[in-house]
């Protein structure tokens, strides 16, 4: 039996109670990056292997991954494949079932918190709100074939547009983003490493994402980009809120 | 102090442990409609105020709901805000945390897993996938005010879409998208109560969405729509992985 487990994005008190328990129990655990040693202690009695990518490091491949939980599982072992966020959402969990699937090896998905939501909400920051936004996208930044098409499709201030794995790219999206229609003042929030003690917020605008290189970017922190006009709520939200977010909130600069 | 609290898609084994916490020390616990009875039982110590929506049923102002929270919480007693699925997803969160914060009263969120991830997932559909879908929306189906300025900004089969609160609306939305572009081969998924023992999957097309009578609503059950190509992902995976899913699973009918 193989898990597929959504780690959340990273405080382990927004795991899932299931998820905790098949922790707990697990033989084998394969984590990605950003899993913390907190929540791999969580699986004491298993073997834990980082299958994760890293800059620098060769990475283990996708099919060397599939390859491992199919033959623990056949062994009999627990095994629990630990991924950050949701396993659905950007994270090949959809390949790695699919693999299961075909092998013919029982298992299950345990969804997870995604940060597309968590991270905007950590923050003060509703990716909906009554008469502000009534619809969200989430979408990959990781590279423009990847988030070209999906910007294109959609009419440029209207609904929130959050983006998962865009902080290296940010330059780029902004340029983009304005290029095709979008407000240079459309609000925009970047936040990095989520509900775990490095977390950082900036916010600013579209021509600020633009033109600055004062923007923190957490030296590999995962970072999630909100850009719609429900950032701007996080100003009365984000203080009154969350002790964490507000000492790293930032002046927005001007 | 207040906690939102995100009681995900039913099951109370999805609850985040921040979340059974908070439960368990609660003093007050006002709870939506679709909150379980199991999920109540996790808050022992606390009064307990139904303030959802029900059919037939004088509904209680959301102004009452704030300032029930804002007066406990002056009264000093821990009060939980539960919420099915995310707080900041369609669920008045934003509107709730703004009350709260204009009254200084501290208050943190608890992000939740939604339904909108959650309940593809748990049938066998990731929203995202490799080759298949680079990106997803999520939208409000409860009515044309909410969902034509969205659905209307977004290039037909571009992307997953995720629609929350469809199920009532579902003929005329299948009728808005392929009068918009949208094939009416597409599949479509209908998940009803994912993540309970009431769980009950329904796929087809956009065509069959729209002339079917056949199709299942549950009976005020949530309801979740996804639209796009991932749903024929479900036909390998749905059947392989989650019995509760496979048994609920109902035939497509041609």
């Amino acid at each position: 039996m193989v898990s597929l487990v959504g780690g959340g994005p990273g405080d382990p008190d927004l795991l899932t109670v299931r998820a905790v328990h098949r922790l707990a129990n697990a033989d084998l655990v394969l984590y990605d990056a950003l899993v913390s040693p907190a929540m791999l202690g969580l699986a004491p009695r298993a073997q834990r292997f980082f299958v994760g990518k890293r800059a620098h490091r060769k990475t283990v491949a996708q099919e060397t991954i599939e390859w491992l939980m199919i033959r623990a599982a056949r062994r009999g072992k627990r095994v629990v494949r630990l991924k950050c966020g949701d396993p659905f959402v950007f994270g090949r969990g959809g390949e790695e079932a699919l693999a299961l699937a075909r092998a013919g090896v029982p298992f299950e998905v345990i969804p997870g918190i995604s940060s597309a939501i968590a991270a905007p909400a950590l923050a003060g920051i509703p990716v909906t709100h009554r008469g502000v936004s009534s619809g969200f996208a989430v979408l990959s930044g990781h590279s423009e074939c990847a988030y070209r098409p999906i910007l294109e499709s959609i009419t440029p201030q209207s609904l929130t547009l959050v983006i998962l794995m865009g902080v290296t790219t940010r330059t780029a999206l902004a340029a983009f983003l304005i290029a095709h229609g979008w407000a240079e003042r459309t609000p925009v929030a970047l936040l990095l490493a989520a509900s775990t003690p490095a977390t950082q917020v900036w916010t600013g605008t579209l021509a600020e994402l633009l033109n600055s290189s004062a923007i923190p970017t957490g030296d590999g922190a995962p970072g999630t980009l909100v850009i719609g006009e429900v950032v701007s709520l996080a100003a009365e939200l984000a203080h009154t809120v969350f002790p964490a977010a507000e000492r790293a909130l930032m002046q927005r600069h001007s």
